[in-house]
């Protein structure tokens, strides 16, 4: 599965939106590689294994080139012992929003004290109802793509 | 599918293999990552795509960690495209020696007149015949990855 990936980043206002979610998952991710224009990520989630790769973005920071693919996760849980030092977990809560699901992450590790909330889109353009708790928009700032806080956590900041 | 990858690797003393082979490629392949501890590899072989991942290899450098999977050769052009700089092609010959076959990669672009020669083993202390062709070993050393070609290609030696 390959594909543009549209999306907006947020921070968040407060913690509503624990409330309001109708799900949440434990993430599990490493970075075979951390590089923005070829980023190679493991993931696990609900013990179900990932390998994702994205290309550099557009210049709004937007749209990204995204291939993916399920693997096994004992294959996952190989992989993530060569990745780079920096593994990041998560609990990503998952929250309608009208129309759109909004998937707010809630860092550990030395990520503790960062939530960030994102909304993937059809298109570029595409209008989304905004809920009270969504903050100040991030989208296209690199600090805050994963594979930089794998790197560069949320504690040096 | 995922193994322990467990091979040697020598330069030749002659071009007496072509005419040995029983069959020969041509082999495209870019690097994701080609840091020799995470190497990701995405490799187009007679129209079918593949996507390997290495770990580090021991000490003498004859087993690494390999993971490997076949994609459709459509993503991994896509993915090709986003590789770092330094896409490598060569055309492979396959060479039977008693019991094992030995692949024979000559390459072109950059590393024209680069020949190396890898047979793989079942174990470490495996032994195989070796043909007069098979020169100098060079297993283990690293600027002889194919990862590490395409950063410092032959003709820069």
């Amino acid at each position: 599965m390959n594909y543009k990936e549209i999306e907006r980043k947020f921070l968040i206002n407060n913690l509503n939106f624990i409330k309001e979610s109708f799900d949440h998952n434990r993430i599990e991710q490493g970075y075979l590689n951390s590089n923005k224009n070829r980023a190679v990520r493991v993931r696990i989630k609900n013990n179900h294994g990932f390998l994702t790769i994205k290309g550099s973005s557009n210049e709004s920071g937007t749209t990204r080139f995204e291939w993916e693919k399920e693997i096994p996760v004992a294959e996952a849980k190989q992989l993530i012992a060569i990745c780079e030092p920096g593994v990041i977990s998560k609990t990503r809560y998952l929250v309608k929003a009208n129309l759109h699901t909004f998937e707010v992450d809630v860092f550990d590790g030395d990520n503790q004290g960062l939530i960030v909330a994102e909304v993937e889109l059809s298109s570029e353009n595409e209008t989304f109802e905004k809920p009270e708790w969504l903050g100040k928009e991030v989208t296209g700032e690199v600090k805050y793509y994963n594979s930089q806080l794998s790197k560069n956590p949320y504690k040096n900041w």
